[in-house]
Order: C-alpha cells, then structure tokens, then sequence
C-alpha cells in the first residue's frame, strides 16, 4: 500500500453526535476510503469518531490530529495520532495537511476549521453543516458529498 | 503604568481595508485605549494597523500577535510584537489572550477567530462584519461596538 | 495492516547529511521497519530523508511531521505529511507524538528535539549526535540504536 | 513610554529555583529593566519569576509567553500575559519573539530553548546554565550575563 499517492481528506464536525450525524459521518469516512483515501479528522468523538470508524473498517488509513498531549485520547479508529498538545490549534493543522474536508454537522469549532479552509482556498463540502457560508459546495447526502469533494479536486488537479 | 490590571481587548479584521473600514477599525482602536486597554491584534495591515495606530496615538499599548518569522513585519504601531511564526495558527493565540473581541469587517481569517472565540466562550462584538453568527453582538458604530463589549465583560467579572 | 498497534517511533538528525551519516540514517531507518514501528521524521533532508528511505523500502509507514505549509516540501520517502506551518515548533509535535526517538548526528535543531524528548520523559538513543547529555543512552550503531530504544520501550510498558 | 524602540530580551531558567538562582535572576531583570529593555519570560515560577519580578519592580514591561490556556497562570509580575495553549511549543515562540536571551540555571526545557536561540542564530548568554554548549557566551554573574548580552547585539545592530 503506497500512502504516498493517496488522496488526504478531512472530515470535521461535532465532537458530540446524535444518532443520525454519527451514521451520516460513518458513512462518509467508508465513502473515502473506498475512494482510497487517507482520512483525517481531529481524532476525538462524534463527527471524528464515527468517520474514523467508517474509514477503518473499509481499509483505509486515519490520521487523528488530536489537540491534548495524549495518543491515548484518540478515539479507537485513529491509526495515526498526532499529539500536538496545542488545543484549537490543532485545527489549522488538520485543515493544513489535507486537499480539501467534509464537514459534518458541527458547532463553532468546525466553523473554525470551515473558515482556515477557505482562507488556504481548499474546498470544502458541506452537509448539514454551518448555512450560508460562500464558499462551501453544500449537499444532501454522504454520496453527493465525498462526490462532490472529489469533482472539485479533480478540477484542481 | 501598570498593566496587569489592564483589560486585553483583541481587534480582529481584515488585512486589507478600505478607507472607511480603516477609520472605523482607528476610532475603535482610539475607544479601546480611552477605557485603558491593551490592545492586541494580528499585527499586520488593514484593520489590524488601524486599531493599533488609534490605540497607541491615544496612549495605549498595543500587542500584534504575527504569523510570521520576523517581528519587523509588525504594522508600526505594534510595541510588543509577538512573534509566533505559526501562520493562522497564530489567531488562535490572540482570541485566547485577551478577553473578548470585537470584530471589524473581515474575510475568513476573521471568521475563523470569530468562531474560536465563540468556542472559548469569550464576548465578541461584530461591526460591519460577518453576519448571522449566533452568539456576536452585532453593532453600528465604534462606540457601540466599545462600550458593548465592555458591558459583556463587567457582567462576566 | 492495523497501524493502531505499532510502535511509533522518531528519528531525528541534521538536514544535510554526508554519506555516511545517510547510511547510518538509512539502516536506523530500515531496522524499525523491521521492528514494525511507524517511523516519523521531520520530513525534509539529510538524515529525515534517510530514516524514512530506509523505513519505506522496508515496507513502513512514514509520517513526516514538516515545519513548511507544503506537502509537497516532503522527501520522496513521506507517505504521510503533516503539514504544521509552524517552523521550529513542529519539533513539539514530532516528539509528542513517538513513543521514543533515535538521534543520529544532528545540529541545534536536534539539540532541541534531544532536549524537548527527555523534558516529556520519552526514551532518547543517541547515535553520534551531541555529547554528554544526561539522559541520552549513546549507543554506536544502528542496531545497538535499535535494540536499545525498543529495550527502554519495553522496560516501559 | 514608546516600547517599540526598546530592546526584547528573554530569560529563560528553570520553574522551580533556589534562593541563590532566584536571586540572579531577580538581578538579571532588573538590570535589563536599567537598560530599557521589555522582559520576556515563559510567564510562570522561578527563574521565570524572579526576572519578571525583578524588572517590574525596576519599571520594565515584562512578557510572559504561557504554555497553558488561563492568564491566571502567570507569575504576579508578568504584565502582558501571551496565553498560547501549546505546551512547549511556546519556548518556540518566546525564543522567536526576543532579540536574545539570557539562560540562567535550568533543566531540558531551558536546553531546548538555548538549541532553539541558536538555530535561529541569536545571542545566548549563560550564567550557570547547561554547559560547553557551542555557541554559548558563558558568564559569572548578572552584570556580566546582560553586559555580555548587549554588547553581542550592539555588534548585531
């Protein structure tokens, strides 16, 4: 396996995720990872874990670039732990390393993360996430989402 | 001049402002350094050279926390340069040092400290700046935008 | 591969390396291969590009933990950047993430990375790099280095 | 008071001194506060506390560049709080935010921070500090360690 010429996505959004965001993130992270890429996500719960978990079980690799001073911190679907022991920070990190991220539902933080992306003009994908931000390709379900994503890479490369 | 006791007030913006926005962004600066705070911003141009020139012009001292490797790239109205030579990741230090913010007009750098701010529970006031944002007190002139925020920290002490 | 249970494991060293300290890097590098560590690096040249050579030739996962804000800044051997745009303070991050590191030759840079190391309590194998640092355990080749570092690994766990 | 024209200058020494370590370091930032200079610090306890304590006390601004998220966790004479959030990645940025510094006593943080000085080719000044460091201008006393100090930046100038 060649890590080298995957595709780095990441997925943001909630820490805490109700039933249905969690099943909506899982099912992005297994959408990726059948596309074949390297999935990143800042490697706690919610929206993280459940794409970390997606990913995983379809045989991809996760990085989790997690913001306390721990790998055990990561959630059980983070190969890869990035300890930055640098709190939000680690958000421009996550965005930084990645083409382009989904984001799942979330709250400020990933309205944080929404903003670093598009200031690094990275395209981000949006599904039930922050309305109303130019910029951000919004969509409907996990299919059109990781579809969209990867058109608009393709357009970049 | 003790400054320990001093309110640290971040104003954040756009690096970039026409001449309305710069006024807008000095006589906050100015407002800022008359209710005797310390005023941090990113450093550089645009809003941020704005606060700082109206800051220090009516005395106050001011702190430019910058992305860069060197501190000559501060605005000149920086006394104390921080420099982080950590890119955007530098925002997310100026929205945790200081006690709240008010934001002036603004791209998505601005709109990812917003959010950080939000997410560390700190008041933000907006001025002409990214709308519809739950939580940011939106206000019309600098002197609402100053004297709301002091408000917001008075009933935080 | 479940990366989740291997050992992670940083190599740290000069960026421009002559050839024997590339040699030295190299097989560093292709003995935690064997061992199954995930090798991580600072991700540019000299003995970072020799570590994860040797790691990647010999079937490892590398993760190059870069100080720039390209991915592309990597060596040819990264099959995972980390793209930090943070300069020396990536240094942090590399050593917070490894369980242990092995220093081979090295500069202030190193010196840095050595120090950071033993202040976090993590195991540091020297291999000609600076001197007469309490807590550093010298050793004389690669596999000494090797077998040393994996020693005080297991002695920890 | 313009502090823009003032020199910055760090201390950097171990968290925790005796009576004979605090004492010069107290002397150390009161006699850098006779030269005008504003004080940098990592913002906590013993050597970085008695500098601060010591250039306050003799009217300087003092800076201290926390690791933590409160500003609460400054020392009492720290005047302009930095609260980064990154653990040690703050020495990155106290080391990048001065002109040069002086190291008295301290264990492998303050070895981190002299390696980080000298890769970013700024005067290091030790009083007993690590030893036979390369680069290093070691001193006997306060009056010599600042002495030392400016006179290596005046040849910088």
């Amino acid at each position: 396996m060649d890590l080298r010429t995957r595709r780095k996505i990441g997925v943001i959004g909630t820490g805490i995720a109700d039933q249905k965001v969690y099943a909506r993130a899982y099912e992005v992270g297994r959408l990726l990872a059948e596309r074949g890429a390297v999935v990143f996500c800042g490697g706690l719960g919610g929206v993280m874990e459940a794409a970390a978990k997606g990913a995983v079980e379809a045989g991809a690799v996760t990085v989790g670039i997690l913001p306390g001073n721990k790998a055990e911190e990561a959630n059980p679907y983070i190969q890869i732990p990035i300890v930055t022991d640098m709190g939000h920070a680690r958000n421009v990190i996550l965005v930084r390393s990645v083409e382009g991220v989904i984001a799942v539902s979330g709250g400020y933080g990933t309205l944080s993360e929404i903003a670093l992306a598009l200031k690094m003009w990275k395209p981000v994908v949006g599904l039930e996430t922050w309305p109303d931000i130019e910029g951000v390709v919004y969509t409907e379900t996990p299919e059109e989402a990781v579809d969209s994503l990867f058109q608009l890479l393709e357009g970049n490369d």
